[in-house]
């Protein structure tokens, strides 16, 4: 199974182009997964054009992937050919870390092997999911339950995991209110999800744009960040912000938009250090925090939550011969909500 | 009850003088302290100077009070004559809003009362601690227990409450690892209180200079910051950071220093915003907070605390006339480590 078709970087400057990669043979505990779908992510564009640290090329990216399970090594417990499953910004942890042990691989003491563009524990560079096939060990494969469709569900595996794990973490449901900054790829599920559980869900969006969307989405209330009026409005309104927006944005204005003991949670980061007024902080015992994607077990549990609750991604699916494309249109924050990219195209 | 003897500050550029200023009248539900101690305070400087804004002078500062009823109001019910009080750093609220309803007064939706340079609600300048009365409703007044001395007490309603309050909600207590930045007033306190609570203490201090001391005061490990060396072995390390330096440090580094879920809780504010390196949040889902000093039922908590684990601050007792030169002092970060003024000498 060694030779697969890709779309890939061939260098840090140039287009993606269609290529092949090569995958390694099923051992006892790996999965092989025929790829039908893998969402196109911000960070796939940041790291293939070297945005953050050089990369080895040519280099596929793609780390919100959905297929079916085509072969099993022998020891696998966790799946069966013909399973409909998921794979998303991890392939790989040390397991044996406190935070491994803990299921929160993602935070991995060691550090968790990335999907692609990074050094697997074999020592061979990861291939993402902008390809027809990828071999996976168990561990990091999820089912995707009966109720999602494959191509909706794809982005749930990053942007809806990445939004899905603060949520939780810091008690969003009823009673709760939840701000989302930026209504995007990772805001449109924030939404989504925060809504399902029951938050009342206010949209923080530059403009008043995609209002009529945000409120289809399951939004309570949509303000433009742009009037300062919203500020005072709300000021010391919100239990828990998520802020998906990567670009540097004021952070103290928005900590003053926060509740006693309230967080701001940052999905995304910057590369620029972020300036943070510590009156802001005491003043009402806030909190700044960060979250990174979540574990697997929550993973699974994500994706069971977002089929008991119909939930999927917003996407425009595309052949592959518009991934360029579409990356132009992600950088102009022209895309309803997510890219996914039809494998079968490749 | 109108005159009583002060020290207090003629305006933003002057030291301090002796002087007379005047305490309301004893409402029904005001209970008149003759103050026997009041600890001098960092932000007692700061404030006097003009750091914080514009001041109304004469001012006198002082928030850190231990002292004995002498009068009670008609309607008082908490206090009587000859009880051992404490005052703190707000002498009202609202008493109505939702923060002030969950007894967490300091965070009062329509703004607490400072005990001095505030207005108070009758409009009139509050005046603190250095000085031989002072008349304070009696929710604002808590009962400083038998088995603490009221001059080692004195500290304890600033420096002890503003460090109490984030160690317990944070959770600091056995199995938990707590680092204090900087040994002084407030951080003596943090580590005498988190060892009391059965934490896991280290001090991070610029030098090794106090580090017998800190040894003493309740710290397990004591490590100098100006080594660089130290943030590479405690890297991931705390459950809980308390940066008791107003000063601006690298947060940013201190982060790392968090394992997962860890949390950085500032106490004080330097008047720069602090960066902030999101990567260090979101790897590692930590926190950045605040905490400003406690409530009302908390401060009482705190002293019964302390009461019961024998523990008051490290003081050197001074005569008002010492006052300025204790000023000069505290800026030198020159005492061990909080100065008490015996107001007898007022």
């Amino acid at each position: 199974m060694p030779t697969v078709n890709a779309y890939a970087a061939p260098s840090a400057t140039e287009d993606l182009v269609p290529t092949t990669i090569e995958r390694r043979a099923v051992g006892p505990r790996d999965v092989l997964i025929e790829i039908k779908y893998a969402g196109i992510c911000h960070s796939d564009i940041h790291t293939v054009r070297g945005d953050w640290g050089p990369q080895q090329y040519p280099l596929a990216p793609g780390h919100e992937i959905a297929g079916i399970v085509t072969e099993v090594g022998a020891e696998v417990t966790r799946h069966k050919v013909g399973d409909r499953v998921g794979v998303g910004c991890m392939v790989n942890s040390c397991k044996e870390c406190a935070n491994c042990l803990a299921g929160e691989e993602q935070y991995c003491l060691k550090g968790m092997v990335g999907t692609y563009g990074a050094v697997d524990r074999d020592g061979t560079i990861t291939q993402g999911g902008y390809s027809t096939h990828i071999v996976v060990t168990e561990d990091f494969v999820v089912t995707i339950p009966e109720g999602i469709d494959l191509d909706v569900a794809a982005p749930l595996l990053c942007a809806g995991i990445t939004t899905y794990s603060p949520l939780r973490h810091r008690g969003a449901g009823p009673g709760k209110k939840v701000a989302v900054v930026g209504l995007g790829g990772l805001g449109h599920m924030a939404v989504k999800l925060a809504h399902a559980m029951g938050a009342e869900v206010t949209v923080l969006s530059q403009s008043l744009k995609k209002q009529e969307d945000g409120l289809r989405l399951g939004a309570d209330h949509y303000y433009a960040t742009s009037d300062a009026g919203t500020f005072e409005a709300l000021a010391g309104s919100f239990d828990l912000i998520i802020n998906t927006v990567s670009a540097s944005i004021d952070i103290s204005s928005y900590l003053q938009l926060l509740s006693l003991d309230g967080t701001l949670v940052n999905v995304g980061a910057p590369a620029e250090p972020l300036p943070v007024n510590a009156f802001a902080l005491i003043g009402g015992r806030r909190a700044f925090a960060g979250s990174m994607i979540g574990g697997i077990r929550e993973t699974q549990e994500m994706l069971n939550f977002c089929a008991e609750h119909g939930i999927g991604a917003e996407i425009e699916v595309i052949p592959a011969d518009k991934i360029n494309e579409a990356y132009e249109r992600v950088l102009a924050s022209d895309v309803r909500y997510r890219f996914v990219i039809d494998t079968a195209t490749l």
